[in-house]
């Protein structure tokens, strides 16, 4: 495969993330409370008015980072939802303050339905938040970021107690890939372009990159959701977990730490162990697409979903093949990543109405209709389009640049 | 259809009963801490040995029962297991004494892993007690089994607090189906033959049966899984969730009810509300089977698992129909019986292995080998043979009556 063809996806990209753009910019804008509907219909009907705290922040994430990094996107009306959207979340997202906990979902009109407890509704009002603040130039988002950013890091590295979770005697504590990744995303976020805080957050970014690298077991053939607190496999299904989407999705966020760290071996890692093993494991040879879950041993999973194809676990793929290609130029790599864009265009888009689609079949067919709900919100699919785009644009200035050297 | 045709499901039945009986005493004791393993693979294996909660008492209670009440299962074996399962109940279920708040699920060895913030653990751990106490006529197992019965009574009536939800601004309280189906069943469980538990928790049983009826929405023409307090439709997806087997089973409670009761209006609407309307709705008219869920303004529901066929939505049908029918005679109630029973024995029956699959694709193939999980043990497959055969037998009484008189 050449890069010509490659770069026969750009056009493609651009004009889908145009589509999805527009698709959330008319259809989940609250303007009478601030923040977004996330419950859309195939055609963008508003089927629950409900907010889920996680959803709204990476939409605000999402429409504050499309403002300020890419021109065609620079356009007020993001801006402002995005402000009503990181307002909301101030007015309303934290439960009883000056406890720094989130709610999971709230009202329409901002009162809180359901508490996690877990470090997730956080991670994202933070994420949302200091975008935020960089989109508008005004400090008080990112002040607010950080000190959430404060309270998370303490709820995962020294005292779990405020998010209410009981300390049971069989429950033995184990790391769920999913906190190292989520503080390595932030870690990244909050240090964009700020010497002071890459400074201050320099050893969490090592911590969490190490805690992620802990997950590859079996003599590094199995990445794992689930291991000890010691980076022992753990009995059961909880330690036979695997979920390839996740996986793959880690692999380019320690790509992106190992760039930045200039750490060549564990480029290779993220590449070798978090990319291409998992595909390998994860793609289903019959009908094609990623498994949602599997289990190492190859005994059946316990989730309902397991055969199902999501939409994330694809958008994840895309990134982290298409960004290992350009750090590596490996040929396997961009076959990959071509691989899975062609799956995902054809079974997941949906010309007609905009966005895509979330949840098929194992054979590929549209099992929920939905583009918008608890879970799926204007995140995954725009981002993994803009980042795309990021590289496919960067990619095309280099060859110029080379043909032209 | 004819009675006769019935009665050619009765050798059918009576035959899986034992199969099914024989899996679990083949593949599910704990012989050495006692309790059981649920967590079994197509052919038995077992892949988990965490112990739920829900599970070990369903499983007392389902061995106590046959073994009290069919004679070819009042084998020593099922009360030693029944037994055993009891005790590692009374042992370990209890997180916190004298609170009676029981864990979710346990470790093999009996340590708490996770509390649920529901009434559900502590109510199978009184159906399996109170049905234990019956089998071995030992009353202390009763006696616990009330004492219970007082907490979660209290829990649901007065005061929540014990089981640790907090109160949200936004969460308005509303009434789940699954709480009034429940206690309805144990008031069921703790009254058989029992004049003075009869007399205590008779107005428990008709607030539950109330309960149950105010979930007949949209003029008689829905059964909705949640209502208010007060018996309206509730706003977004909560609101509008229909779950067929649920309906249909809670059609089963009721009929039961009514029959006690001498109340025909009530069995009337059992039948017509609670089965044949549900049924109308819940069957899948391409592939044949029930959905797991449904959305009464025909929306796209937000479960994943929707469209799928789950085991239990169909055995919990059969034992509705049929004893629909045995009830009143309505040929339609007779039709629907078979064409579940069909439906069941050739998808999730697996004569080779024993048991039955518990989750197909929406097009009936099999999704899930195991044969049980976190949420699926020896009680709805084996209840419901039990169940048919005693209506079988009691029919095919009445008639060899009727022809001879």
């Amino acid at each position: 495969m050449d890069l010509a063809s490659l770069f026969s996806w750009h056009g493609r990209i651009s004009r889908e993330l145009d589509a999805v753009v527009d698709f959330w910019l008319q259809h989940s804008h609250d303007e009478e409370y601030g923040g977004f509907f996330t419950c859309l219909g195939q055609d963008g009907k508003v089927y629950d008015d409900l907010k889920y705290v996680w959803l709204q922040g990476r939409q605000v994430w999402m429409y504050s980072r499309l403002y300020r990094k890419v021109p065609r996107f620079r356009r007020p009306e993001l801006l402002q939802a995005a402000r009503a959207g990181g307002e909301f979340l101030l007015a309303h997202a934290r439960v009883a303050p000056p406890s720094q906990k989130c709610a999971f979902v709230l009202t329409r009109d901002g009162r809180p339905v359901k508490i996690q407890r877990t470090i997730f509704s956080e991670c994202f009002y933070v994420l949302g938040l200091d975008e935020l603040g960089r989109a508008t130039g005004e400090p008080r988002y990112q002040r607010e970021a950080l000190a959430m950013m404060e309270a998370i890091v303490h709820w995962v590295r020294e005292d779990p107690s405020e998010l209410g979770r009981p300390l049971l005697a069989g429950a033995s504590p184990h790391d769920s890939m999913a906190v190292p990744m989520m503080l390595l995303n932030l870690v990244d976020q909050l240090s964009e372009g700020d010497a002071e805080a890459a400074s201050r957050f320099s050893e969490l970014g090592g911590w969490s990159a190490q805690r992620i690298l802990m997950h590859v077991q079996r003599d590094g053939a199995a990445v794992l959701e689930n291991v000890s607190e010691e980076g022992e496999e753990l009995p059961g299904c909880l330690g036979r977990q695997q979920n390839p989407g996740h996986a793959i999705e880690a692999g380019w966020f320690l790509l992106c730490y190992a760039q930045r760290q200039q750490d060549s071996d564990l480029v290779a890692q993220a590449v070798e162990k978090f990319m291409k093993e998992p595909f390998r494991l994860g793609w289903d040879p019959e009908h094609g697409g990623l498994f949602a879950f599997q289990d190492v041993d190859g005994l059946c999973p316990t989730q309902l979903e397991w055969k199902m194809k999501l939409w994330w676990p694809h958008t994840e793929a895309m990134i982290a093949f298409l960004m290992g290609f350009a750090e590596t130029r490996d040929q396997e790599l961009l076959e990959r990543f071509v691989q899975v864009a062609k799956y995902a265009f054809a079974k997941f888009s949906d010309p007609q109405a905009g966005e895509w689609f979330g949840y098929l079949s194992q054979e590929g067919k549209v099992a929920l209709t939905i583009k918008g709900g608890p879970f799926k919100g204007c995140f995954h699919v725009p981002r993994a389009l803009y980042i795309c785009e990021e590289i496919l644009e960067s990619l095309k200035r280099e060859t110029q640049l080379t043909s032209q050297g």
